[in-house]
């Protein structure tokens, strides 16, 4: 390993995660209070708790940032007494994952000016936690190496439609666990017919919101193609340490534009490198994603409550203290919380956001 | 009116609420412990309650008896303050509706000899009340007259599969609100072809278990025709008052078979007759049914909760205190109660024995 060899080179590490997500499509497990992240969707820690715990080989708790919103400061304190508080970014508004990286870097370079940084979603699973962390690895020592971008890349086993797609370029580097390739081009979330045609060719990846840099190569990097963003932040950080430096930040940040890192920065940037792995990564995207994350009954059914079925096949029941007797049901998605049920078909459950919006107009807010 | 006309032999007139069933068809709102006789699912007071209450002007609820299981005697005087505790018959066990009829003929004649006695299911509703006592009255005055068998019969709006059903005979008496015919047959619930032949000629009307006689007719009828229940009565009878007097009722109602009374004395009794009405009449037999007698939704669907519905039509939605929300779904039952949720096809909710079977051999019997 690169890292072990050149001990005296060895770079700190720190690592970012993004836990601003409101988490919708989780609803109404998942609540405007309490997004996914914050919950145990899959095994007894959250996925927030996870996403901690997995990286600690690499980045002990000191050295984990957690990006998020102000309402869920206190949620992150209270789940991960291991993180200093002055580690919680609290972003005042939603603006995307550009501006959210960009306000972290201030408070990064602060204290690891010449830092590695890697920003994980707080939201997603994996199950080959070793191959991760091998992966991660080498990501580092590339980033480290110069003004480098890295993602990881998954490799994808379905035709998704719901992933943005890295199409890989040539191979720059290989050991015997990790190959590294140059980024050919990014690719929008595709329709089936592409989906399949990325598959069949290979050469595809997922982009799994997974990044690695030096803090200073982001900074540049963000001066270079997003000038305005680059300069918000430096007015935001002029501030820092003064009395205004709270109405500086809300004042900043309502000035931004929602814009995506990967669309602000990697997909204009130059010297961008993909790893691809498979490490059971799930983004965890909604109700429908459990049947890929959990084990299912012999009728295909995921199942998280006392349930008796009965011709109930491709379920999934979630619920709560309640017994929960389904018949004649295929398909369905029943959500049992402490103030709501939720019954609804598959497809419907997979697109939540147009129940949240007819909750929305019905002024049903306390139940989001 | 003959009843008003004929003031000074105007026959004392007793009610037998049979109040026995188990009412598994509305499970889980309906449990063993409180069968459906003894919840409210349409209007305020319990379906019990509302039975004693429509006969009120005919009957006062001093001579209402009520036939019910053991289990059930502290729910009766609960729910029935004016009715005297002594009127509540106590079943040791279920022996359909000839051993309940017979048995609570004893307990009446010893008090109302000679008395006009009204049998009335506990579990049925009704909304034209002045038409339904406008029948009984003159059910009264035709049982009173004679060793005569009345019965109320609904005329048929749809080709119902789930009811018996009664043939008119020959017209015997009519008067502006009422005519009077012989029964002609008793029929089985007949099958869908069957239903539409009796619905497109007419001349057949629902069985509805309302059955009017004078107590010493039922009692004789009772001897005639069904010889070994009248043994096993009379051994109840020469009990009755002795110390053995509860160990001879369970050991007699135990040898009991189960016998209706339709099969075991109307289908062979000479002078049956039957009124017509149509009163808005309901047996409110199961979920489904709740859509005849309860207003639906602009979608069709029938909701006692909080509900928001996307996409969502003809289902049946009894909620409890929690938001049920429902997208994408049709002819779908949902249940809430305070320890189960239910949701099943209509299908399924028409077979509710088949469901409750199944939770019996999982040995969940306490959610019974």
């Amino acid at each position: 390993m690169i890292l072990t060899k050149k001990a005296k080179n060895k770079p700190e590490v720190v690592a970012l995660i993004m836990a601003g997500g409101h988490g919708e499509r989780f609803w109404p497990k998942s609540r405007a209070s309490r997004p996914k992240q914050f919950l145990s969707l899959c095994g007894g820690k959250t996925m927030l708790q996870q996403t901690v715990e997995r990286i600690d080989p690499l980045v002990p708790p000191e050295r984990v940032f957690i990006a998020t919103g102000r309402n869920y400061v206190s949620l992150c304190t209270e789940q991960l007494p291991g993180v200093p508080p002055e580690n919680i970014i609290a972003e005042p508004l939603s603006r995307d994952t550009a501006a959210c990286i960009g306000l972290a870097a201030l408070d990064i370079e602060k204290r690891y000016p010449h830092a590695v940084m890697l920003v994980l979603p707080a939201d997603h699973i994996l199950s080959d936690v070793p191959a991760y962390l091998a992966k991660l690895e080498k990501a580092v020592s590339v980033a480290f190496s110069g003004l480098n971008i890295v993602t990881l890349g998954i490799k994808p086993d379905r035709p998704e439609t719901g992933y943005g797609y890295i199409q890989q370029g040539e191979l720059v580097s290989r050991d015997e666990r990790t190959e590294v390739y140059r980024v050919k081009a990014f690719k929008e979330k595709p329709d089936l017919p592409k989906a399949e045609e990325f598959l069949a060719k290979g050469g595809y990846l997922w982009n799994s919101g997974i990044f690695i840099w030096r803090v200073d190569t982001i900074k540049k990097l963000i001066a270079r193609y997003m000038p305005m963003l680059h300069m918000h932040l430096e007015t935001i950080r002029a501030a820092a340490g003064t009395e205004e430096e709270q109405d500086v930040l809300n004042r900043e940040f309502a000035l931004l534009r929602k814009i995506s890192i990967d669309y602000g920065v990697l997909e204009k940037a130059k010297d961008v490198y993909v790893i691809p792995g498979e490490f059971g990564w799930d983004d965890v995207g909604n109700w429908l994603s459990l049947r890929r994350t959990r084990p299912c009954d012999e009728s295909g059914n995921v199942v998280s409550c006392r349930h008796v079925g009965i011709d109930t096949k491709n379920c999934i029941i979630e619920g709560g203290e309640k017994l929960l007797v389904t018949a004649g049901l295929n398909d369905v998605v029943i959500v049992v919380t402490e103030d709501v049920v939720l019954a609804c078909t598959k497809e419907k459950a997979g697109r939540m956001k147009d129940i949240i919006n007819v909750l929305k107009e019905k002024n049903l807010i306390s139940y989001l």
